[in-house]
């Protein structure tokens, strides 16, 4: 059986939406590849009471490793390495040689900015995240902050408690310093090799997929199999070990007879990389003419590294003025069939080929709301083109939910056009 | 004291980080404005005990109200309702006339995307979304999963669980509907208002913070007050019963008098929307000419309703050809400084002003990495210019952390850039 862990993420901010976690889900994965299976992620305020109910339940639900993010910064609302103490029955105590190496990384930060730090409350704050649990152990801060691996007291049971810090540079610069750690890798020895695979489709209904998986229900023993829907791809999950090898075979072989013209990617790329590798391939260029996304497409098409090999450049018609004057669409067109029309999509999408000098251009143009919609034309509606290599591909699409909603989903489409436009 | 709140999410994809939460944190904040506070949000897989183990968790931590979103789809691993109904000691039956109101839904949902459905699954899928535990109250589904409200069987004691989709459309859409449920009316009764109010800095260390802070201890009773650095801003969120108004009051006046230099929102505003006022305020247009930011920036600007007042559109200067030929910037200043240097971050800038023709221009060039860096300009070197109304101001910065999130961190610099071009 594969090793379990709990993961505790600490910050009202959290908790309250303001900030979105990072640190749940990059833990996850990275337990996912040390073969450790996560049961749970709870989110809590910075209560003391909270977290420590959380750290209790977790205990009893008995998993091998707990991990806690945040709540390790010098203010009063950052209270986790003492909660934790008081949670594994180990008092904390100034750790001397800790305090003093805070203080030279605060001095040498705050040289580099150009700050000038009250050394009261400067000392006050190292003296803070200098608090060690007795007998815990101490990794190295990559911010101002140490991490802790806190074992249980001495006969007391229960798993070590990792103690990260909340920030995801600092947390992701201190983990395999926390997995290396002999109290950590002694409660994870044993664990098996867990698997993940995906597979994705665009363009079926989840519904049909779960009658091919009802079908084959009995090929799939040992794959526990998850499906999602988003951003209008159906993304289908399976997490096995070894032994279950056969079975995902099986899964694959049906999803591709079943699903042989909308299964897009099935060695677990995302759309993104499929178009990154069709272009690199074939030693084509792409350029943007975008409206109401603004630049969020061109934004995403050069999220991956070495997106400069085939990313030129883009153009953000957000006027009609621009529209003309950038993308060169004719000001007759728009006045006759509107802004947001196919054919304004069409001339967006080979003015940025043209104007970029790239082999591959893409033209949106929509209504991302909340105003602006008509009867005709509602909130929702775009129009999409990828031109290109002697052919285009245009779409048509009304999509509901907010106004970031729209502009998101229509990025996808768009992705998914330019992998249509470059074919399979 | 408010009313309290246990969320729990479900969903392997969220567990595993493959999709982010959206859920909780909206929930949280609709809570909030409703007088209750959240104590918890546990995310856990589709695996029952898992499922089951939050459940009791939450009801052992005592709030009036748990919230369960997502698991309610056609496949297998949605098993919400199901473990709720054994939670809650009310077994699941099929509600007919709701069957037949689902299978509307989705027969009206396939036509219009022209979908051919297999009626055998499709008919299995309706028929699983239609079990009802006993006595629970129904919320009308708004895709096509009715929402749920559980009360505790008779005589058991325990809040009520409110059995929400995991699709963030379909969960908002049916929010108020729940809210208004006489099961949850009363289970909420008697709640306190609970305000909370945000001030931001830009510039200001945490630890300076933490000391003012210290200093007016004594005048803060009341106040819940968290603190956060995200993207360079200092947030600084109070929670506060009506009561504590007075405390609230001298929070604002210690902050406004130590930090009046970087405190950029007295008033809870982003940077999003102060800049957004400025330039509605005073009828300026901006345009941008991006390159490591490759439309980021202008995606951001466009982010708020209404943004077509002032966005005319942009250039992605990716190439060093686009910084050519769309942003007019001299080849001889790219071959003579680099394309990451200040003297090209203003011509971008210029640049972006005279083509697209606005008042306010910004460039953005800098080292995304992972690649490309070299000891003298290093990865997440970057270099920004905001210019206009006479005059410009100019940064260069290098940031820490991945591609994404240097190209992030270089986003809200730029929104802070062109705030400070704007002026108080």
């Amino acid at each position: 059986m594969a090793a379990r862990a709990g993961i505790v993420v600490t910050g009202t901010e959290v908790l309250t939406g303001r900030v979105a976690d990072r640190n749940g889900p990059w833990l996850a994965e990275q337990l996912r590849r040390a073969g450790v299976d996560v049961g749970q992620v709870i989110v809590v305020g910075d209560r003391p009471a909270d977290l420590e109910g959380a750290l209790r339940y977790l205990r009893g639900a008995g998993p091998d490793l707990i991990i806690t993010t945040g709540g390790l910064g010098p203010t009063a609302d950052d209270l986790t390495a003492e909660i934790v103490a008081a949670v594994q029955g180990r008092p904390a105590a100034l750790d001397v040689e800790l305090e003093r190496h805070i203080a030279d990384i605060v001095e040498r930060l705050s040289a580099g900015r150009g700050w000038r730090l009250d050394p009261e409350s400067t000392a006050a704050a190292t003296r803070k995240q200098a608090l060690v649990p007795a007998g815990a152990g101490v990794l190295a801060p990559v911010g101002t902050a140490p991490g802790l691996v806190v074992p249980p007291a001495d006969g007391a049971g229960g798993p070590p408690v990792v103690v990260l810090p909340g920030p995801p540079r600092e947390l992701q610069g201190m983990w395999s310093a926390a997995l290396a750690h002999p109290v950590v890798a002694a409660a994870l020895a044993g664990r098996a090799e867990l698997r993940q695979q995906t597979l994705r489709l665009w363009g079926t209904p989840e519904s049909e997929l779960a009658a091919v998986l009802r079908e084959h229900d009995s090929q799939l023993d040992g794959l526990e199999i998850t499906t999602c829907l988003r951003e209008g791809e159906l993304e289908i999950v399976s997490r096995y070990q070894p032994a279950a090898e056969p079975a995902y075979a099986a899964l694959v072989q049906a999803i591709s007879t079943a699903f042989a013209d909308t299964l897009f990617s099935p060695d677990g790329r995302t759309v993104d990389e499929v178009v990154a590798d069709a272009l690199l391939e074939r030693g084509l260029t792409i350029a943007t003419a975008e409206s109401c996304t603004a630049g969020l497409l061109a934004g995403r098409l050069t999220d991956l590294a070495g997106s400069s090999a085939y990313v030129l450049g883009g153009l953000v018609t957000y006027s009609n003025a621009a529209k003309q004057d950038l993308a060169g669409v004719d000001a007759e067109l728009i006045e006759r069939l509107g802004a947001v029309s196919a054919e304004v999509a069409v001339a967006m999408a080979d003015g940025a080929r043209a104007r970029v000098g790239a082999d591959v251009g893409v033209g949106i143009t929509g209504i991302a709301g909340p105003g602006g919609g008509t009867p005709d034309k509602p909130v929702g509606l775009v129009h999409l083109c990828a031109s290109g290599l002697g052919r285009r591909v245009e779409r048509r699409v009304v999509l509901a939910g907010s106004r970031s909603d729209v502009r998101q989903r229509t990025v996808a489409v768009a992705m998914h056009l330019v992998r249509e436009l470059l074919g399979p």
